[in-house]
């Protein structure tokens, strides 16, 4: 039995989180699936992969049960922590999911708490609708948000993790559309589907090669244009460019003509 | 004579400037007043610290006068500057003032300039009321808001930043709720204190060692989340959830109950 | 005949982008005439420095017909690629522009786009138009905003700069106030010319060189307040307050007058 439903719609897949006696948490079956599915859309080159949880919720984030049956054993002096391991796990997976070369879109539809804020976070754009619920709980089970943080910053900035981070304050769609936290809210199923459609039209036209790139370079300049950016761009850049996607692309505009890759049915 | 009250209240610590005579500025004198508050909220393990402004004010920023009077003598060559050490001390009281350990709020009730600006950059929330009046004046004085620029672009963005410090402009409470200055904006007194009172009530809910792990790991994952944060996150993480709040924490989870520092009257 | 128009208003300069044929592009030439008045405003020390558009366009970005005529050519091996070079000296320009010791003001009064979008955000701050159209059209055309990237994330942050490059997604003036790219919108003619007069002239009140150094220190503080900062903040500051600027200020705001350098008339 799978905890992960994956659909198809010409070169977009999409994930569904479906595991409702965990509400969609980041057990490690889950990660697991979801890994899986990223190899896969990477392997099969898919244009964009959408995250969606089943069940009204998005995903409740760590498993508490699981952390739970860890405390009950201390590692003997010496050993390796369970704990410990398995939560770098997770920073592991986050980076992985942050970096997947396709564009990433979460649709929260549901609650998003913790851990399941966090995936949220790695992904690069994020639909809310008015069921979507968001906490950052962990303070208030006294631990931290700690692989997470890094990809609260990205989106929120500093200002916004702090706040949330240090009061676990709950926000609903609306609100997280007004802080960042969500670049779309939308009010219906209907209007949820047809920003997602749009999204996926307007990723239709952008070449495979050059978005997997682009998202390299957005997180390799986060020190400024130093010089050893400069250079990292600028090859980048060429190798695009004189690349199939570059030459079709170029020729294609000067045609007047829609690129190859934007003729794949979406 | 001291330049600033402190109230406490249950587990929260409030320190409110009172120097009329020098508009609130941050002095000599009254920084170290704040930093003993610091110290004495550490040392007790204070959940909160409040900090608010007397007469009308919140802080008028630098001592003009010191600095002026600093100008009249010049250091003889090879000697250190006077100004160059105050501006340096400065600067090392907003970084401790920043990385305080626990949630710091800014009730900005009055004019918050250069300095005073910055103060309330280093709290992790900002109230603003219908008094607020916020600017970047330094340079119309003929120097740059130096110390405090890493906590305006922390809270701010660049781009904010920038523009206010290159400008000087004014801006009031609803102004700096819109551009993020303030996370709140209250049109009344009433508003105000219930703002803060609920703020309270959240940071109550929420562990203070696991406030702390969590204000610094927001701080120590600004080059994203490299191996060496990832690790530092997992160890940060463990040690937080072996410990007695992530042992509390979790307990009073899975019984559904309140964790015992919840239970502190706030 | 030049493809850049220059007026002096006082102690401000505005450079006008003036190439119908190739739409304000950055074409090696258009890039050489903004680089002689970035240095003309740096040798005559002008207190601001405004770029806008003629033709209804701000800037088509990169010269895809030069871009389409590299391509006809591949370099021998070993040999350097001349496109690789180009877009190395695009990077180049867009640091000199962002490390310009002057305020810059973008007037985006047209079409901003893939490059041209950059431009507009090198500028300290930017004033968008009904007319404004901003797209990151680079990724349709199988190229990464490579060189454009970290000023896209110091104005936007990481999210709405992935969300913008990865969907090559048109946003109009009111849209780009609305995300941070611009930081007023103007729905007039009249409005615009006054929000930029009132800039000009907030500006003027500020001394030049206290400016310069502020623009420098918040990019030097990318990395917090390390001590190699608050240091280098300490020493800035100090040699701003001994300097004639400082004095002057300090001075005038003593005496309650306006300092010299706001005397000027702009």
């Amino acid at each position: 039995m799978s905890l992960l439903r994956r659909d198809q719609s010409g070169p977009h897949l999409t994930i569904t989180l479906d595991d409702p006696q965990r509400r969609n948490a980041l057990s490690a079956d889950m990660v697991a699936e979801i890994d899986a599915a990223l190899d896969d859309s990477r392997a099969r080159g898919f244009a964009s992969l959408t995250i969606a949880g089943a069940n009204g919720i998005f995903s409740a984030g760590a498993d508490l049960k699981s952390l739970s049956a860890g405390l009950a054993q201390s590692p003997a002096s010496g050993e390796a922590d369970p704990l410990r391991d398995q939560n770098r796990a997770a920073g592991q997976f986050f980076a992985r999911l942050n970096a997947h070369p396709a564009p990433t879109i979460a649709v929260v539809d549901g609650a998003a708490v913790g851990g399941g804020m966090g995936l949220a976070c790695c992904a690069d754009i994020v639909i809310a609708t008015q069921r979507a619920r968001f906490a950052l709980a962990e303070t208030s089970l006294g631990i931290p948000p700690a692989q997470i943080a890094p990809y609260l910053v990205a989106r929120l900035g500093e200002r916004h993790t702090r706040r949330l981070a240090l009061t676990g304050a709950r926000i609903d769609g609306r609100e997280a559309a007004a802080i960042g936290l969500a670049d779309f809210y939308c009010d219906t199923d209907d209007e949820r589907d047809a920003t997602l459609a749009s999204l996926l039209k307007q990723i239709g036209r952008c070449a495979p090669g050059a978005n997997a790139a682009t998202k390299r370079l957005i997180q390799a300049c986060r020190d400024g244009a130093t010089p050893a950016y400069i250079e990292d761009a600028a090859r980048s850049f060429a190798s695009c460019l004189r690349g199939p996607e570059g030459r079709e692309g170029v020729a294609a505009f000067i045609e007047k003509r829609a690129p190859n890759w934007a003729e794949r049915k979406s």
